[in-house]
C-alpha cells in the first residue's frame, strides 16, 4: 500500500482523495499496489470542509511522517512550497507537485536536489493534457523546433468569445469572472503571466534552458478589439494566447502574446477554455494535444498519473535529461526577435498620409504585406490596419515610437505578433 | 553504452539508425548513456542498400546476441516476429516493437511471457504519436469511455481530398498509389483492417479487453460517393474512418468504420495523412493527440522513444496493467452496437414511395431524422438519402434487407454510422 500526504487540500487535492477512492479498481491494478490519501495539510482548520482527508495545519505531520511515500504538493505560491518539498526530497519521499509558479522559479534546483527521487508535475503544464510526458518521454529522439501552447484557458475562452459571437473584452471579462473562470483580478491569466510559467516549464525540458518569467517577453490580451478581430477574419486568422518557444539557430525565442495565426493550423481550431500544444519536432513533425488545461478532476488526473507512474517504479530525470541538454543554446534577447507584426492606427483621413507611414515605415526595413482602411466615427480619422513582412522586433518598436511621434497618427498603435 | 539489434531494416529501420546517430547528442543526454545500432537482419542480403548497419540474414545473430540489449522489431508479419520476440525476451533482452499486427494477435501471450522485461510498441499506433504512452501512463487515473482514432493515413487522405476538392473514390485512390500513400492492392488500408489492429491495441490498454480484428466490426471506406460527401456536407458532417472503442454498461463496443462526425468536433478537423486519437476519460474528459501516423522517420521517432525509456529505467507493465483490468467489461456483439445511420437508397420516384420506405422502417422501430431527395440521371429514379435516430444495428440490418426487397427500390443501400 502506497500512502499519500496532500499539501493543500483544495479543490484539485479534494478531487485527487474522491478519485484515488472511486477509481481504487483500475488505479489499482495499473500501479500495482493499493494507493491511499493518509493525511493533509491546509492553511485554515476552522474553514469548513467535506471531506473525509484527516486534515492538520502543520505541513510538517506530511513532510516528516515516516509513513508517507508520496507528497503532492497543492499549496499554490513559490517559497513555502520550495522549502516542504525540499524537505520532503531530503526525506526520500516522492514528490508530485501542480505548482507552475515553483517550478517556473525554481525548476533547476528542485532538479539538482531530487537527484534520483522522483519530482514529477504533469498538472503544472495544460492540466489534464499529458503533455509534459510526451515531451519528456514520447519526443525523447527529436531536437524540438519549435513549442505553441494554447495554454491559459481563461484567454481562450475570452477570445474565442470575442470571435465567434463578437463581444467586447469588458463585457466578456465580466462574464468569464462570473462563471469562475477568471479572477477577480485577472491580471495574472489575461496578462500572459499564467502561460508564461508553463511555457517555461515545457522550454526546459525541451531546450534545457533556463530563464525565469521576468527574462522573457509576456504580454496579454487586453488591448484587443473587435476591430483587430474583424481584420484577422477578413485575413484569415485566428488571435490567441500563445506561449511560443522557438529554436533559432543557437537561440531560442520564449514569448507569450497575443498571435495571429492562419485559421486552418491545427491548434487555430482549438477553441473555449481548452488548452492544446502543438510541438514541432526535427524527426516526428508536428504533433499537438489537446484537452482541458484546468478544472479539479482534469488537474486530478493529471496528478494521479504522476503517483501511478512513480508507483510502477518509472522515474527517468525530471526534466528529462541526466546531462546537459543542448548546452549551446541561448535564450534570444527579446529584441532580436524576428516575426510578422500587425498594426492599428488612427489617422488623419487625408492624402498624404499614407506615404508619410510607409516611409517611415521604410527607415526601419519594415515593409507592408496587407492593409485596410476603416473609417471610424470621426469622418476626419480612419482606422489603418496592415500587417508587415518579417522584421526584428527592436526595429518594430523604434518604428513604433517613430510613428506614434507622426502628426497625423492619433494616440497610440496596437500591435500583435503574427505566426504562419 | 546500449547495444540494439534491429530485425528488419527497412525504411523505418534506417531511419531509427540515421536519428540515432544525428541526434546522438540529445538522445544521450535524455538517455543517460550512448545508444548504438551494432547490427541488423533483412530477409534479403544481395538487395542493395545505402546502410551502414552491419547486416546479416540470420535472425538469431540479432536475438542470440549477448552484446545486444535491446532488439527492436521492425518486420512486419505475424508468426516470425512472434517467434523471435519471445526468444528474445526468454534471453533476457528488452524487446521495442512496431508491428501491429503482431499485437493484434499476440499481445496477452506477450505480456505474460514478458514479465517484468520491457515490451514497448509506441511505433504500433498512430506512428510518431505518443498515444500509447498517452493512454498508459497520462490517463492512468481515469475509467475510459470512449477511443477515436482516425489511424489510418491512406484512408484520411483519401476522405480529405474526396470531401475538399470533390475527387470521386476511384481517382483519388490511383493518386494515392501513386504518391505510395496507398499500396498496389490497398485492401489493408480501405478496407479498415489496419486501422483494426491499432484499435485492438489501444483498446487493450483502455479496457482489458481481448479481442482479434475477426471478432469485430470492420468495413472500410470502398463504398463512399460524392453523394454522401454532398450530404455530409448539407446536414454539418465530415466522413472518417475511425477506430471506435466505447464503454456501454458492462460492454464495450469495438468497430472499424467510416462514420459521419459533426463538423465542430476536433477530429473531424483532421486532414490529410495525418493521425489523430480522441479518448475520452472519466475524470479527465476530452483529450486528444493528433500527428504523423506513418513515415519513416516520425515512426523511429516513437522507436527511439521506447528505446530511451529502456534505458532509463521506465517500464510499467506492457499493457499498463499488472493485474486483471476492468475485468467485468465484455466484447459487445456487433449486432447489439447502438448508433445512428445514414442510408442511401435508389428508389422509384413517385408518389408512396416515401409511405412504403418509412413503414418498413417502423417495423423494425426504426424513425428517420432528416431526408434529403435528389434526382438522379434517370428521372424515374430518385436518389434517397436520410440519417436516423438510435437503433440497434441487428434491427439496421434486418431493416436494409427488408428495404432492399421493396420492388421500388433499386440495388444495394448504401449505409453509413454517424457518431455524435
Amino acid at each position: 500500500m502506497i500512502k499519500i500526504g496532500i499539501l493543500g487540500v483544495g479543490t484539485v487535492g479534494e478531487s485527487v482523495a474522491k478519485i484515488l477512492e472511486a477509481n481504487a479498481d483500475i488505479i489499482e491494478a495499473r500501479a500495482g499496489k493499493k494507493i491511499v490519501v493518509k493525511s493533509g495539510v491546509v492553511r485554515n482548520l476552522a474553514k469548513k470542509r467535506d471531506t473525509s482527508i484527516r486534515l492538520s495545519d502543520d505541513p510538517l505531520s506530511v513532510v516528516d511522517d515516516p509513513e508517507i511515500d508520496i507528497v503532492v504538493e497543492l499549496m499554490g505560491g513559490v517559497e513555502e512550497p520550495y522549502r516542504l518539498v525540499k524537505q520532503a526530497l531530503k526525506n526520500g519521499k516522492a514528490v508530485v507537485t501542480a505548482n507552475k509558479a515553483l517550478l517556473a522559479y525554481h525548476r533547476y534546483e528542485l532538479q539538482e536536489i531530487a537527484g534520483d527521487i522522483p519530482l514529477m508535475y504533469e498538472a503544472s503544464t495544460a492540466g489534464g493534457i499529458p503533455i509534459i510526458g510526451a515531451l519528456r518521454n514520447g519526443l525523447s529522439a527529436n531536437h524540438i523546433d519549435s513549442i505553441q501552447g494554447i495554454m491559459n484557458g481563461t484567454c481562450n475562452y475570452m477570445l474565442t468569445k470575442m470571435i465567434k459571437e463578437g463581444a467586447q473584452y469588458d463585457e466578456i471579462l465580466k462574464e468569464a469572472q462570473e462563471l469562475g473562470y477568471a479572477e477577480a483580478d485577472p491580471t495574472f491569466d489575461v496578462g500572459g503571466f499564467d502561460a508564461s510559467h508553463k511555457l517555461l516549464i515545457l522550454a526546459s525540458i525541451a531546450y534545457g534552458i533556463d530563464a525565469k518569467p521576468e527574462d522573457i517577453l509576456i504580454e496579454g490580451i487586453e488591448n484587443i478589439t473587435q476591430t483587430d478581430v474583424a481584420f484577422a477574419k477578413e485575413f484569415g486568422y485566428e488571435i490567441k494566447l500563445l506561449g511560443i518557444a522557438k529554436k533559432v539557430g543557437e537561440g531560442v525565442e520564449l514569448r507569450v502574446h497575443a498571435t495571429m495565426i492562419p485559421q486552418d493550423s491545427m491548434i487555430a481550431k482549438v477553441d473555449g477554455v481548452m488548452n492544446a500544444v502543438t510541438v514541432v519536432g526535427d524527426r516526428v513533425g508536428e504533433t499537438m494535444y489537446y484537452g482541458p488545461g484546468a478544472g479539479g478532476d482534469a488537474t486530478a488526473s493529471a496528478v494521479i498519473a504522476d503517483i501511478v507512474d512513480i508507483v510502477r517504479g518509472n522515474h527517468g530525470p525530471m526534466l528529462g535529461y541526466k546531462k546537459g541538454l543542448e548546452s549551446g543554446l541561448k535564450l534570444l534577447p527579446k529584441e532580436q526577435i524576428v516575426t510578422q507584426y500587425y498594426l492599428r492606427l488612427e489617422v488623419d483621413d487625408r492624402s498624404g498620409v499614407l506615404a508619410a507611414i510607409t516611409s517611415t515605415l521604410e527607415k526601419y526595413g519594415i515593409s507592408i504585406e496587407a492593409m485596410l482602411q476603416k473609417p471610424t466615427s470621426d469622418e476626419d480619422i480612419a482606422k489603418l490596419l496592415f500587417t508587415t513582412h518579417h522584421c526584428p522586433e527592436v526595429k518594430m518598436q523604434e518604428a513604433i515610437k517613430a510613428l506614434e511621434a507622426l502628426d497625423v497618427v492619433y494616440g497610440r498603435i496596437a500591435m500583435i505578433r503574427i505566426e504562419k
